[in-house]
């Protein structure tokens, strides 16, 4: 069985999926859109032979099996309506909307078309925290007792893109969000969450903070414990620490270079790799042959709508938390 | 000059100090007091040549300069009260007490007399934990911003200590509430705390927790995450990070071992140094040339007895936090 | 400029270049030559558009301006000169041949010619020791003094291999002694080296040794310490120190995994990537870009004919060596 | 039983051993011997206190058990002799005497006359160093295949010790000869050894080397590999790996800090301990202990007079293979 695809947006992420899907044994990119013409619009068309087309050719066109939504956010919740709509398959990034009232309505319409719907939290796909969570399912770890992560980002991001994202939680520590929920495998009753603007005054000024942290407490009563910031002197800082009764399961950054320098200062191995498409290769490349799976053989996906909305809901009680300075409490 | 000195207990912790003060050049331990004829206290006497007196003796002796106290914590507000009022330099082993209006009364009678008094936070007199600190404070590292800490013992300490030990959060986390003070040089305003029996349900039963996650603001805004818990599947957990503008300190656990072993699991280094004594040998000994070194030349001692009660400040806020669910904020 | 260019071979490694080969932009793969019906070269086929032709079909097409020669170690010098004599610009795996005069013979005719030559010694293309290489250069790391190296493969490699490879100094050791002389800057003037059969017989009783250490001295007088073996209990180890005046700089290995494990036994990493293909695929890709740099711009390659021949010189003096127990000299 | 010791010289390690040995329960040092007044006698005696006597009065009361040799090498001989003849027990550091018919002499003495006898090889105390050992005599790591040591000083000696030193395989790759011996359980048949001087034109103007690589064949095939060099960039370097069928063990440097720091250029961990009487701290206290059990319980040290004998037998084998550029082949 041979899937059609269609992507939308071809940024960073769009360029990286589209090359993914392309090389797909069991798809073909039809169709690429993106309202810019940009220079990689133009190179996944010449490199994938995807017809480079208005939105509504994708819905119109009935041999397309699935879409890709990898364009800005502002545009995720019509794209998906419009596919469940057109009863094609989805793949959307996160988030779904920066409005949770949206995400939710989003989330019902899928589940309710019973639409094939796979969220881009690549971070499950990633082989790392993927066997993390597959050693604790499997009982070698014992029990999972706590869990602490840390997501700085190389160097604060462009003002402008602070404005469109929703703020640091919905935009980074979404995806810690939902790793607290992959792993401890339930969800989270109690949200506690500081946050400031420490680093860069212009974040300030955009009404964002720089720095966070964040404290969950399971319905079980299991712990996890975040920080998130915009900033670490050294690079990408993408580290977890899984506490378990028989064992302690870490992932680590992973470093740019295997070579290390030893002078009178001591021993400098290199700085992680600081470029999340770099970081997270595989898990971009895993996440389009799960798309792939799900539409020619029904495989399951790591990451459904479901978890979209569960993670933003820990994102808004986060805001809520940070604004009141208490904790919040989430029905269960 | 040389200062006569005498050392109330002779626990685990007694004995070290026993032993280091009596290694000063400029010091001489004429007492060793303790209500139990321990092995300990016999071989203190032998290797010392100081007598074991009742603690009446001791205060009675004019010629005494100051006292250790190493004794169990319920008795440590009353000598040092007796100290002051015989005029005796004090080293005092933290908590004061686990009363925190007696923790406050006793610093008040100290500071009233200006008794020459320095308390028992040996991390402060760790090479490690200081570097970091003096680097900070020298400029190199730019802008301390955040900070994390990690403690987890080895495995839990028996029920009947527990039962002694005022809980957790003054008994183990005051450490760290301490070096939060100590790098941040300043105060705490907000205390979140969450808490939980997740590892020995005899502690549960004994009324206290073993796992615990702490969220600190300091006064000026920056923030604090503190993981405090009662086992590491691998043994002693001691880590601190130090986010600044320029650069990352951390404190690693110091390994027990230089061997490393190799084999179809992987590459495997030795756990950590697993006893406190051992892990922080070079601090209590630092810590008893700190002792002296008031005496004799007068040098401020890294921590004094508002340290005591501001760290225990903090964890009476805890643990108001864990019973109540909301944060704690504490008088500018 | 674009070019066209032919692969002989279609093993793990010919399957590699052949993709790397179609990948680039200035160039297209017109043709796969393999005398085996494989499924690698119906695959490389497919997938670059190239056709399966015989050997001569390469050399009468005058549009071929190079080829890439994986094909088994046997039909390297005779492919090498018909290329010399069609004027096809060369790639090709070492070793050259496993009769040294062969080598030198080949080499004579590539310079005689003036044939464009590239030799596949991918590991002056992987960025770490390149870097290694470039550091020193530049003058950053001071006065190399002497280099240690490590090879050891994961397991021992089929009998049948062994038997067809040379032996381990020719086969193996080889990229060592090369890598020796790209850091040195200089030629080698003495040679030690000791081998046995220490871990499995089957190569014992093929000829060949599983076990060596060479000791080689430069022309200046500096030196290179060298364990090669088949085996090592933890998989792949390919490292690296060279000792300059103001710094170490060490290649280590890759690790397959970034989670860690801690339990009672200690803190375990992950072994290395064990697969050379994997540890150097962006020295292979590396390698074709520099090819096709070779033809379309003249950019010298970092490995070329002689380097293919000095290198196989030191494996065939470190095998008199090991003959005769006695250290061999070289002409200067 | 009690045992009264005495010890000739107050350098470096002479201090370490007189405190080590007045500490042991079971000993009094009796009488400390220098010819020079230096700070470090009149410590010693005052610490422990030991007689500052000559060397007559030692051998002339009949109360000494035993006798520790740590004065200059050049008296270690007949400081040895004078000991059998008194019937005192001897600990002697190396090397016994820098002429090798004067070493043979000595050692032929000491066995004639049965004079209980220990040889300051520290290294084999060394928890980690013996750890290995153990491990595999325990059978835990399978056959030792072949060992790789590498030894750096932090810093060339000054030019006068170098001079009285013996040359470098005498003074310090002797500790590397008696751990390949130690570890393979075995002797060695063959050596070969290239030095040179390429870091300090000084110890070269002394007629000595500070480079050196060395390979040493045993009995029944096995390899080890050596590196000497009396500087390394970062500091101390004393490293070893042993190849085993089931692991590899690595002995790694100790650090001299736990605090890492991250910034632009990576991650920077501290230089490791660079004085050898710290790092070997452990070694020394424990070989004061093991002459005392030799005494008073008759126990077998790990490091005998013959073990002194053969470790320098490979250093003058590696001198005269230096010298010749052969290896060099010892008697069965």
């Amino acid at each position: 069985m041979m899937v059609k695809l269609a992507i939308f947006g071809t940024g960073r992420i769009g360029y990286v999926h589209a090359l993914n899907a392309a090389a797909q044994p069991d798809a073909t990119l039809a169709y690429v859109v993106d309202p810019i013409d940009s220079p990689a619009r133009t190179e996944i068309a010449a490199r994938t032979g995807a017809r480079i087309v208005e939105p509504e050719a994708v819905f119109a066109d009935r041999t397309i099996d699935g879409v890709i939504i990898a364009s800005s956010t502002d545009t995720h919740a019509e794209l998906m309506l419009r596919a469940v709509e057109a009863g094609k398959a989805i793949f959307c990034e996160k988030p779904i909307s920066l409005d949770f009232k949206r995400v939710t309505a989003v989330a019902d319409a899928v589940k309710k078309a019973g639409t094939p719907c796979m969220l881009g939290f690549q971070r499950r796909y990633d082989p790392n925290f993927r066997f993390v969570r597959e050693r604790i399912a499997g009982g070698t770890a014992g029990k999972l007792e706590h869990v602490v992560m840390h997501t700085r980002d190389p160097s604060p991001p462009p003002v402008d893109y602070v404005k469109r994202s929703g703020g640091m939680f919905r935009d980074q520590a979404i995806h810690d969000f939902d790793m607290a929920r992959y792993l401890l495998g339930e969800e989270i009753r109690t949200v506690y969450a500081v946050g400031a603007c420490l680093i860069d005054p212009g974040i300030g000024a955009a009404g964002d903070i720089d720095t966070a942290m964040i404290t969950l407490t399971s319905a079980s009563g299991r712990f996890v414990q975040m920080v998130n910031c915009r900033r670490a002197p050294f690079g990408y800082d993408q580290r977890l620490e899984a506490l378990c009764s028989q064992e302690v399961l870490y992932v680590e950054n992973r470093p740019s270079s295997s070579v290390m320098i030893a002078d009178t200062r001591g021993f400098t191995t290199s700085a992680p790799m600081d470029y999340f498409i770099a970081r997270f290769a595989e898990a971009y490349a895993a996440e389009m042959v799960a798309f792939v799976d799900m539409l020619t053989r029904g495989t399951a996906p790591l990451a459904v709508i479901d978890d979209g909305v569960e993670a933003q809901r820990l994102a808004e009680a986060a805001i809520r938390s940070m604004e009141t300075g208490n904790a919040v409490q989430l029905a269960g």
